[in-house]
């Protein structure tokens, strides 16, 4: 089998389930539809090109793939993210754009309105010709959006809703497609009606300019102008004076007012019916984790060429000089992130099969199975998006002052994936959720984040059977049956010890949470919160540590699948590096709780340096196997080393020059 | 006391020798003369700006401290550096310019060049009627620049020096003010007389523009265009075809070409005599250090006075929101990173201190001094410029989605400090000289990063005097003895067993790379290359220790100086904290070499927990004393928390607007 087909039997493993997704966008006929622009443009240009980009993107049939059949879609949701994650290959602000006006806009339609709204914007909405915007984040509150205080006023007099900023804090912020593009709004807001009552946030569809682009009667909106990335993508700022909507506006799927005034819903609890909402959102948190993947392997493509070939320093006794991937330090650099993006691809794949089972059975689906879902997704999203934010970096370093060109794109990656880690929920909240999630077993609702809500959730925490919601239950049980019990040396590489000690960490993790939170809920509030507030690490950590099991058993999973040869060798050995380099970063953790003997502890970094040493000749098959065509990475500079020689002989005689 | 006066005694420690001169700067008419521009501009436009800020601080007179009386100067050295570090507040495109045009191309001409240079060229460079280039890097090598490839060949015939680029490798790439601005280049080259015979690497001053701006015969300029950030900067690459200046263009301090054409040098070896040169230009090295200082202390006060103000979720028992300040995962995010930054603080002005006294002394000082200098130098910029791009990243998370707006200033710092890891020295090889010079005891030659060196100067290793060369010696051997030597509770912050850890962390892993290397020594030239790689990691880890254990010396001596009072109890909070979290960081080797029980190592990280909690109602003292006025700091949205209500009452009866 020769490097070629290695790669290509990997990528088929990567690829998943929708690989033919991936393998028609490869081959697209014009790969530059989707790719940043060739020269630098001013951000007004810039926003143009994306637009017009995201209007060329609505002939694809991607996003009709994320409607059900009921709504004039496809029904075909994984083909849709995957799609979706594919266009982390090209301009993010493409990727952003795309992922308000489809995921978000068009999310919110689908998932929060009923067929009058299905009917009346979603064709618009796949057409392009509504353009419209999430408006969620206010100024004011952006974690914590239970408390948003936009308000919707039922005026039983018209029969409309009076949408309305009563603060500074209130106007919605960063909105993508606000500041140029957007006709129309899924504004959330506090609903009350006519009798005074609040019935918690909904969400509203308010038209923010006429036909002509002008602001509509009593909305102002604002342009964020520039950001740290993401230039293509015009967010801006929405503030509502008191601006009247048909009460039919109203996205009424978990809430409706009926002609006569009065609310019903089929959720009794106000918080619980408004995290369900939220929950319905989950394909966002998911699109950014892909996208996030997509920039990664893109960044760490480009860095391992160019190690491959950039070369500095001559080893003794030789006057050639080696290559960067020679030097363990660059090695320890650039391996154990390729081996991280295999298993985020390997679980994102396994999210999206996940979320696409859970939408295809529509309501059927368990309801903890649904919170399952968005524990996973907003863990992945978190723990992507900080791969992402870290690797895109250390690419760029690895790459010194070529990584530093615009031309070399990894600037640009990182730029624009920056705020990947803030927005679709900030990584430190949804860590937290995550471990909530795993304290209360997916019984409570999901998205309520409050210091309050964690104590006393997880004060009902049972420790039972963490293990047993996993895809590859049975043969992760059965790998840490077979795990060797003493400090034996080479005992590190098994796979079984591996396990056992990433599922040992999130139980041990966990269950102290627990412990601790179960105290504050008997304490008194002052007391309560600074008990939170002392685990407020842990929390974090239990739910690192859950993710990290999590992708392991994704890399162990795709292990088992592969049938005997070298592909399933070199998979073995990328999940050796992922394992092993894991429990390297936490080996603090694990001799403090008596897990690895300092002897242990010393031999993991020692095997991380033995594997970086032997996978390192194989690291252009561990990038190749991503399958980024060239054309689609750009930077020939990095991908490729520079003629040996000036391509055209110097004239002779010497030109002479005297200054 | 109250919390300005507080805020004032940890200014006047933290800014040190040169205070005076920063309080002018604080104090200057136009603060904006060295700020980022109010609107956004075009790369073309900022680089103008630019120039036009440049030219504006010719009038400053702090570049001229920079140079001895004899130059024309006023030899007031750490002036000089101090009033360059203020810079680092305002746009770090004027900051890397100032770098080129006064410390790199200035200093090339002051350091390398003689008398007859500088009485030609340091007026003009002065007053920047002579903008200039200093044209080391090549795209085919940067860090190992001993094997560039330029050539500067001597011309018998017509006494002059041919400068060519005979391969497309060597083209001199990424160099500042060449691309729009400058008129000259120092250009390092490999000397070559004219009986063929090579002198390594030395410096010619060579004319690529003419009077009105266009290349001069046989020069080929390029753009490098969009960078990751640092807009205002005009890099650019420079390629010689045959170039032809007098003899008396080479920078002759070191070697030089008489005219009969023989060769002469006060050093006779080749490489001895060009790490000689590199070394007179350390304070590139220490500026880049201290601009990346500066840009961090204004990241962390704008993320600091965020968190103070922005609120996010309630605590059990009450309806007020909790400032994000806090939350414990906020503070353990911003007040370890602000300990550091006091350190770095501290260890730049000491820093600054040994250059100024070393530069007095000019030819008196022992070379070890000046070999100790360097390594310093390279230590402390790979450190702070990591702490830069860590710290600055962090605080554009902790600000969530205002931290991603342009206008407020986090993400332009980011960008802009990006290549700080890489220029004047990637960090990776800094940080391996700074072992090497450890090893070898600053008796060698430093900046030979080959494999070869590393190996051949390890192996003369004794492991002597680590802690005699330190400005705090007597100080740490005091407080070492008075460390406690048994494993009880409270003893993590007891500053002598702090101290005794730090040391005994350096000196263990110094040994420990001694000892592989000097095996490597006596081994054949492959074996010999694969034991120095399996050491890189252990060398560079080294190189960190010891820059940790000068970082918390600045601070123990700082602590020493303060009277007591509540300047001095802070302060030494802070010591506590940087201590504490190093420590933690590193809890994982300190359990794997004996000197931490497991016990003890979770203690670390509760006493952590507990200074973080101590200190967060101490954070705006703590930023307050970095002293950056506000007027510099920008981003009001983040200094200051939004009005309470709207700024005008809404109008009544309500406008009514029906779309």
């Amino acid at each position: 089998m020769d490097d070629q087909q290695l790669a290509d039997s990997l990528t088929t493993i990567l690829d998943g389930r929708w690989g033919a997704v991936r393998r028609r966008l490869r081959g697209h006929d014009d790969p530059t539809q989707f790719g940043p622009p060739d020269e630098p443009m001013s951000m007004e240009e810039h926003r143009a090109h994306t637009t017009s980009q995201l209007l060329a993107i609505t002939r694809e049939d991607f996003a009709r793939a994320g409607l059900t059949r009921g709504m004039g879609g496809t029904g075909d949701i994984g083909a849709s993210v995957t799609a979706f994650e594919m266009l982390g290959h090209g301009d993010l602000s493409l990727l952003v754009k795309a992922g308000v006006q489809f995921g978000l806009f068009g999310g919110a339609i689908a998932n929060l309105g009923t067929e009058r709204h299905h009917t009346a914007y979603l064709p618009g909405m796949l057409d392009g010709s509504l353009l419209g915007c999430f408006a969620m984040t206010e100024t004011g509150h952006g974690s914590n959006v239970q408390h948003l205080e936009t308000t919707a006023t039922h005026d039983a007099e018209t029969d409309e809703l009076v949408i309305h900023s009563p603060t500074p804090g209130s106007r919605k912020d960063y909105i993508g497609n606000a500041a140029r593009d957007g006709r129309m709004a899924a504004v959330f807001a506090q609903l009350i009606t006519a009798d005074g009552e609040g019935h918690g946030v909904h969400c509203v569809l308010v038209p923010i300019r006429d036909e002509d682009g002008n602001p509509m009667p009593g909305v102002t909106i604002g342009d964020c102008g520039a950001k740290g990335g993401l230039p293509g993508v015009d967010n801006g700022r929405l503030a509502f004076d008191r601006v009247r909507v048909p009460r039919e506006n109203l996205l009424d799927r978990y809430g409706s007012i009926a002609s006569d005034g009065t609310y019903s819903s089929p959720i009794d609890s106000t918080s619980r019916r408004f995290f369900t909402m939220l929950g319905t959102l989950v394909r966002g948190r998911l699109s950014v984790a892909g996208g996030a993947g997509a920039a990664t392997r893109s960044a760490l493509t480009l860095a391992t060429r160019y190690a491959l070939h950039r070369r500095q320093f001559a080893a003794p006794g030789s006057d050639e000089e080696l290559t960067l991937m020679s030097y363990r330090a660059h090695q320890r650099k650039l391996l154990p992130a390729i081996a991280k993006s295999y298993a985020l691809m390997l679980a994102q794949n396994e999210l999206v099969e996940m979320m696409h089972d859970v939408a295809v059975q529509e309501g059927e689906a368990p309801e903890d199975r649904q919170r399952e879902l968005e524990a996973r997704a907003a863990g992945i999203k978190a723990v992507a998006t900080r791969h992402a934010t870290d690797t895109i970096q250390m690419c760029r370093e690895a790459c010194g002052g070529a990584g530093y060109m615009a031309d070399n794109r990894l600037t640009g990656l990182k730029a624009d994936t920056d705020v990947f880690t803030t927005f679709e929920g900030d990584n430190t909240v949804l860590m937290q959720l995550v471990a909530k999630g795993l304290l209360t077993e997916f019984q409570e609702s999901f998205e309520d984040n409050s210091p309050l809500a964690m104590i006393t959730f997880a004060s009902r925490f049972t420790a039972s059977s963490i293990l047993e919601r996993t895809p590859a239950a049975g043969l992760i049980s059965k790998l840490i049956a077979r795990a060797p019990s003493s400090d034996e040396d080479g005992a590190e590489r098994h796979r079984g010890r591996q396990v056992a000690l990433f599922v040992d960490r999130e139980k041990h993790l966990l269950e102290g949470v627990a412990l601790r939170l179960s105290k504050a809920a008997k304490a008194e509030p002052d007391v309560a919160f600074r008990i939170f507030n002392n685990a407020q690490d842990h929390l974090i950590r239990a739910a690192e540590a859950h993710i990290d099991r999590v992708l392991l058993e994704a890399l162990c999973a795709a292990v088992e699948r592969c049938e005997d040869g070298p592909a399933k060798e070199l998979l073995d050995d990328v999940t050796d590096l992922f394992a092993e380099s894991t429990i390297e970063a936490n080996r603090g953790w694990y001799q403090e709780h008596g897990r690895l003997t300092a002897r242990a502890a010393k031999g993991v970094i020692r095997d991380v340096g033995e594997l970086c040493d032997s996978l390192a000749p194989r690291a252009r098959v561990l990038v190749d196997a991503f399958a980024i065509p060239d054309a689609w990475l750009g930077a020939p500079q990095l991908l490729e080393p520079l003629p040996e020689s000036r391509p055209e002989p110097l004239p002779e005689p010497l030109p002479e020059s005297r200054p």
